[in-house]
């Protein structure tokens, strides 16, 4: 699915592009608008006493955004397997069509003290909603 | 008191300057150093089981700060009551001396779930440590 | 006019709460939004030579916003004189009502080397734009 | 080389751990400390009409940082030909000694336009800074 959004002045910086740190928090957004779409929304996610920290983000910048672009970031998850699940990433601008970033986060499922958990076994219920296609 | 910190290149925004709202984030910094150097870092207050969030926010932005500037922030509590705390703040380039921004915060103590708490009555042993020179 | 955005999990912090310097972040969000629907968006500004530093915020924090929370920000231009720009702010719970922030900023019209400029007499076109009800 | 700092509250998410992109922050904060060591502060760098941005990040989130703990990262260039640099980051609790993070950052020179520039045939007076053990 894709999640469009525009760039914000302070997201931005001195080489008038954005900061190449603002793109991992552009992933997130697309992320949680993902975990949304399929029923899981984070918000319910830690209301059920789970969550899903990063363990591993890798990022190809391709081309820079500037303020008031608006970019598209098309997201899917690449694997899901019960304790892992890696999503993958492009952001392209939306009107010149140019590639921006190519990504992609690893993460695990863990309970509020961060100790992993089986999704698939412990909760066969959610992690049947990360089939749906998106 | 006075706290010392240089300007990051994410902080910097396409202007080429500082982003005004990182100041904000500056003077927090500034506040928890003073707060650890009364004796009440802001770890173990929130171990106690109380939270300072904060009610108000008042900066005059005077001179911009640019990427790798020191910046000295002179920060003191102004007032101190069982209930509220306001805060002042002075940032200056510590180079040059142009006075980079005047500004202050209020603050309550609050249980952890963020309902106020007069902290004169309730602690005064942590009270009295906001009493200390500084 | 009304702004409406939803909080992302980048913006809270270990409080559980949105970390009080991101809502200035929102103020300018809404505060860019405001230019476009007037008809100068803040990329045209600059293209123009022209920047609209902000000389001063004041913020009071009424009801913490908390992650997946849509808020909506009413924001207007309060005063506009030749060199300065006051504009004011109203952040609300999309879904509760609640009172979350308000605020106002104060900004000058300046060149590309912060240099102030008289809007009125350098660019009435310009200036005429933000008498636009909005 | 060692970059010593200490992690801030706004820097912390409602996990109540620092966000993970932070995290890019911190290597950028250490790789800024680096060109400092070897006598090529970025600040001189784009005085010189030079900028560096990034290519690629990669990493690898083994243990939380929290408010308040001190992180070190140890900072070196892995690689250096002419056009590409890259950079290799450990961060570790200081108190602890546990390993937070590993990361990875690829870059190249470039003009004020983004065009990219072979170092170490234009500017080889430059180049052979990055030879300084670090």
């Amino acid at each position: 699915m894709k999640f469009e959004r525009k760039i914000n002045y302070y997201e931005t910086d001195a080489m008038g592009i954005v900061h190449h740190s603002n793109y991992i928090r552009f992933l997130e957004e697309a992320r949680c608008d993902l975990l949304e779409y399929v029923g899981l929304p984070y918000s319910k996610i830690e209301e059920e006493g789970l969550m899903i920290p990063v363990l591993e983000v890798n990022c190809k910048y391709k081309h820079p955004a500037r303020f008031n672009d608006v970019i598209l970031t098309d997201v899917h998850i690449e694997e899901m397997k019960g304790v892992k699940m890696v999503v993958k990433y492009t952001i392209t601008n939306k009107k010149t069509g140019d590639l921006i970033l190519e990504g992609q986060t690893k993460h695990c499922f863990t309970d509020m003290n961060l100790k992993p958990i089986a999704l698939q076994k412990a909760r066969p219920d959610m992690f049947e909603k990360f089939q749906v296609k998106h």
